[in-house]
């Protein structure tokens, strides 16, 4: 484990990381936007970035770095772990800010996406379609700078050389598999089949990889883990990312848009190839399935046709059949939770963690 | 200097490196492809990216950062030297795709942009505009992959501790400097105005900073240049890629296509706010001023209104103005060129950069 740092006494608990994670993000900004005024480069960026990190998320991959850190028996907070951790949220941002514009998406956590407030921003002097060209095609460089950011806030946070070299593959392994993962993603959106490998794939690397086991590994990496943790790690993540993705699937179509703050059309608007909606089609009727592909993908879906879409994805009993492979990940993920050497906090931690996967409703 | 691998003898020159460059970034990719098959991975991620690089490109930057090394004495072309340069190559794929998705570009280097490309490939069973969605958002997608690895490139590369140490924060310099010289870019397009000061701060961070100083500060701190070396580069540097973007500006409206590679009116309909088309506005009588405002950025200029926005601009004094400013800046890098110690082979390659810069047609 590293020595570069004071480690803080060992009961800090997430709290406290949650926010040594958050003032890190805003001093390195904090720089990044004197830099710019020093360089007279436009101030919109840094502050677009600034808010877009403050208006929301869990920080559940700089929280979890931090776990798998403990549990390959690194000790304290040390700034630069924290710092690594930090920068996971970075590179996050970088993902939805991507993501949003790729899915077209008005809002996020509550507030307008970065692409939609740049065309706000840039509106005056242009029509609205060059306004939303220009929102989306500067979001992107935001989302660009949020990388590369993320990169700096990793390479200056002071790790040691061996902590450097033992951590890059994985952050290697991390973009790589998120960026194939959310390729698969837009790729199959508007052309949703019965190809539940497909769906799984994307569950898969979209989400249980980049969200919960690199995060882990990253972490346990920085502490000097063995590849039998980082085993360990991997049987409890992957069953309980791919459990979170299907819920958050579940949730695309039937949650409430007041609690999950998005609106429940998207999904079926967008036509998103689900495993909730291969199974759908894979059980369906012929005219249940004529029926469900008729609606999916249809931008102008209204309300009604969204209702229909929802019943005939419970009568083929998708759902239920979601429930169930939730149910068997989360078990999973407990199971081998137990293998993994962890201080009680960080096991409540991982626990409580796989039981939101289950039981959310945002 | 690194002693971690073979140098080649010193007269090595420009088509070895380059030849040494391109199987660099075609091993990588073949690399990449073999993991992708092992993943069930979509292969068409690494081949278009794979026929993006070989499609044509100068390494000019791969080039500079190899005569940056021998300008600060490094000897030789030691792989982990050319595999840094070769990275920056990487880099500029990223943001060339990223680039001809925010300008719709629908050709680079005679052949379909990545977007364009990808969405021919995926229009089967899509409308034509879900296919051109689907075609912009896997093109960032590739080019986040090509950033991403970029800098795997590098980091895999072999450097000695204190190169990557030394080679970091110029690395960082670049990537944010790109960006935001791009982010100018994109936020103005559309509205240009009298404002050379802006359209030159587009030229330097977009083009000078990144093409041309970067590039050459990188090989030198490959090679532990001090900061005097640098600054000489700069001197150097920043006349010289200022003028080659104004060179790009004329040839952007007044090129021709057959030479070019590119349409003569993609700038005048985008409103590009080049600094040719500053002094242009900033010269021009009430009634032109009015005309060519009217005539920038208009999606559907015929080639009769594109000659007409040609003859004011030329009568504005503008392209008489933007080549004394070409003619200055030649000078003041050639001026430069003497002060930074080169062997004749690296001397005659950025003297001939530099009157390319000028006098090039394409």
């Amino acid at each position: 484990m590293t020595t570069t740092a004071p480690a803080q006494p060992d009961g800090a608990d997430l709290d406290r990381a949650r926010a040594d994670i958050d003032r890190i993000l805003d001093g390195f900004l904090t720089g990044k936007a004197r830099a710019a005024a020093r360089q007279r480069l436009p101030g919109e960026v840094t502050v677009l970035l600034a808010d877009f990190l403050a208006a929301g998320g869990k920080r559940i991959r700089p929280l979890l770095c931090l776990t798998g850190w403990r549990a390959a028996g690194g000790r304290g907070l040390p700034l630069p772990v924290t710092r690594a951790a930090a920068s996971l949220e970075m590179f996050h941002a970088f993902c939805l800010i991507h993501d949003d514009v790729m899915d077209r998406s008005d809002t996020r956590r509550g507030h307008p996406t970065v692409h939609r407030a740049l065309a706000a921003r840039h509106a005056p002097g242009r029509t609205p379609a060059a306004a939303s060209r220009l929102g989306a095609g500067a979001a992107v460089l935001i989302g660009d700078l949020a990388l590369a950011w993320s990169d700096e806030l990793l390479h200056t946070a002071g790790l040691s050389h061996k902590q450097v070299t033992d951590v890059l593959p994985l952050l290697d392994a991390m973009r790589t598999e998120v960026m194939y993962g959310q390729y698969l993603d837009v790729t199959a959106t508007g052309t949703p089949g019965v190809d539940v490998g497909r769906a799984l794939a994307i569950c898969r690397y979209k989400t249980a990889k980049y969200t919960i086991e690199r995060p882990l590994h990253i972490g346990a990496a920085l502490a000097g883990a063995e590849q039998s943790l980082l085993d360990s790690l991997s049987a409890f993540a992957i069953p309980l990312g791919e459990a979170f993705q299907l819920r958050d699937d579940l949730l695309g179509v039937f949650g409430d848009p007041a609690r999950t703050g998005k609106p429940a059309l998207d999904d079926l608007r967008e036509g998103k190839a689900t495993v909730l909606i291969a199974l759908a089609l894979r059980h369906a009727t012929r005219t249940q399935a004529d029926q469900l592909r008729h609606l999916l993908g249809h931008r102008g879906l209204t309300h009604d046709q969204a209702a229909t879409a929802r019943s005939i994805i419970t009568a083929t009993g998708a759902v239920q059949r979601v429930e169930t492979m939730i149910t068997e990940r989360h078990g999973q993920a407990l199971h081998h939770l137990h293998t993994i050497p962890l201080e009680p906090a960080s096991a409540r931690h991982l626990r409580d963690l796989a039981d939101r996967a289950v039981r959310r409703h945002t």
